[in-house]
């Protein structure tokens, strides 16, 4: 038995409509999940995220920083994560490989694993597949990552591949690991259908950095391990966006077509559609919650600096098209002022906009593939993001 | 016709419950008011403030504030504060009297008005009876409050004085000003009753620090003059809580019968309670929503500090006997997580906890005058706030 179900209802194009079905209940894709990095999507509310203006299927969640902060020990006690934060919908947690990875020079990577100073107390920890795996039980999400390495946008052909060999080598460890962790383990969460395992689902994530030879080879290996789902990761760290672009359009129509394709940390709402017409079922990224705490909106005309003077006594919502409780209620003019006084209330509705934004982005992709609209969606979808020239 | 209409419906021992028909609509009195200083309650959404979890029915603005940053010309332009931040409910908006006496060393007093720095800008202003009845008059606040001098609270007999005799010559000004203001203006917000007059309504505020004959001086100045509403003001500024209480007892009472009693800025749970024990009808105060951001939270068994240690493993809500949607769904050991990592939620749950805790102990305490039960109230409510020790 699987531990999750996924299945294409209707493809247009490489654009892809289904439905990904985990022990926590259905997600429409593609999706977009927002990202819950130390157990709360920054600056909203769950009920918010559950609210028909959002309704968030999935979220994601960090090993790294709950590893460090408030640790296993807690989560375990709680009864995992779900229980911990108070979600019951579907959780995604990625490996802790990215965020140690982003620790540059503070990390130490070996065969066995990688050895870094923890950001919050400079104590000294080890994370490897082992311990990765560990941890995400623990957490007790429905979605896991494996843990890999990920190559610099830049790296050099020989330096990407011992990069994906390493990868490799850790996503057997992470399935390996992983496999045992089911098997002790009676926990399953609530389960949805009844054709599902119960246990978590493994997604092993091929790498590659901007070498597409090495992508392939990436690929293959992983597939050949064998998982319930597979990303694309190393992308959006630095490259060029063409680069990001040719990766994924070679990649993603390769990726096995009966499981769900992840592609990992990306992107703008163009990035998303985009990424949709080569093929991608799932995305999650920091920029709808990031940068609505600095202040910028997305919007259907594409982004809105709430700090510019032209709003000191603009009546419009952020997104005139846009149907959120945020641009129901309030003005450019008010998000300004309460922006300019950093007022908390600001960082709260920008949030709430941008995801909204995002999450009804990819109501309106799944709705256009299944209408076979796709095509029509992308490109009046592009064209009207270029309306405010920003 | 009047602005508002104010009677009280049950009265136990000095406690009053009543009903307070402003232009915006139907409060319950007594009734504590969320301060919402720059145009927003900090933390927490309109939507919630609406909820019934809060129900809020009258919400702070603070002159001063808002007058300096948006400004006057942006909430004019925006029809209002009512408009610009969205909320249809009443507002009261102070008359930056106290904010202005807040800022110590930076203001200087004459008799025309008191000029001081801005803490946004540094900008030189003055502020006098005419200009904050001007401000507030632009904001379109439901009550306004007249522009009164306050005395610190260890003030001498001979400096309270002459501050008590200067904030009468204020409030003659300031309702000369104000009346000539609702004559000018035709706007008058929507209304919710016939008989009220559609106006703003204006509100008296008696000062005299610690000295109980300068008090009743003030008082009955106040009252001679005429107003819609009665405050005492200039307590909880620094004096002991038993002489606040020595006011409080001694004024109330002698407070006119048929007009709401306003006790500005104050204060704890028990303060509130008590308070409505000698007579007072409305409350404002900062502490549910600072105390919030820095992880006090309010509860029936008396402060709990999110911080402690102790919380780490702990499965309870905040409150035990809270039944607000913070309490329904979150543990301590969720919240402390939240507080520890910097997590804005921490702030927004707090903050939405705290407010319940305030509001529903107000639901408690006009329920139980209704009912001829507030002396049982009062003594279990008090002893219950006890119960942790904290």
């Amino acid at each position: 038995m699987r531990a999750l179900r996924f299945h294409i209802e209707r493809q247009d194009g490489e654009a892809r409509a289904g439905v990904l079905t985990t022990r926590r209940g259905r997600i429409e894709t593609p999706v977009f999940m927002p990202v819950g990095t130390a157990g709360t999507v920054k600056g909203i509310r769950f009920e918010e995220l559950e609210s028909t203006d959002l309704d968030a299927k999935i979220i994601l969640g960090n090993t790294y920083h709950l590893w460090l902060r408030p640790g296993i020990d807690v989560i375990r006690a709680a009864g995992g994560l779900h229980r911990f934060i108070g979600w019951d919908r579907a959780l995604l947690t990625d490996s802790g490989g990215f965020q140690v990875w982003s620790l540059g020079a503070l990390r130490k990577i070996s065969e066995e694993g990688t050895e870094f100073r923890s950001h919050v107390d400079g104590s000294l920890r080890f994370l490897s597949p082992e311990v990765s795996m560990e941890v995400q039980a623990a957490l007790g999400s429905d979605i896991v990552m494996v843990f890999d390495e990920c190559a610099p946008g830049q790296a050099s052909h020989e330096e990407t591949e011992r990069s994906v060999n390493l990868t490799t080598r850790w996503a057997k460890r992470s399935k390996a690991a992983f496999n045992q962790l089911q098997l002790d383990r009676a926990d399953t969460g609530h389960l949805e259908a009844k054709d599902l395992s119960g246990t978590q689902a493994l997604f092993g994530i091929a790498q590659g950095a901007g070498h597409l030879d090495l992508r392939r080879i990436s690929l293959d290996e992983t597939v050949n391990i064998g998982f319930d789902g597979y990303a694309i990761g190393g992308l959006s760290v630095g490259e060029e966006k063409s680069l990001m672009f040719d990766v994924i359009e070679d990649v993603a129509p390769r990726m096995p077509k009966d499981a769900p394709r992840y592609l990992m940390g990306v992107g703008t709402p163009e990035d998303l559609v985009e990424a949709v017409a080569r093929g991608v079922d799932m995305f999650d990224c920091v920029l709808p919650t990031r940068n609505g705490r600095t202040g910028q909106a997305f919007t259907s005309r594409g982004k809105l600096n709430i700090k510019n003077a032209q709003w000191v006594n603009d009546s419009r919502p952020l997104d005139e098209s846009c149907r959120c409780s945020v641009c129901r209620r309030h003005t450019r003019a008010y998000l300004r002022h309460l922006h300019m006084t950093g007022e908390m209330l600001a960082s709260i509705l920008l949030t709430h906009h941008n995801l909204a934004f995002f999450l009804d982005t990819m109501r309106g992709v799944r709705q256009s593939i299944r209408s076979g609209d796709f095509p029509k969606f992308r490109r009046e979808f592009t064209e009207r993001l270029g309306a405010n020239g920003e």
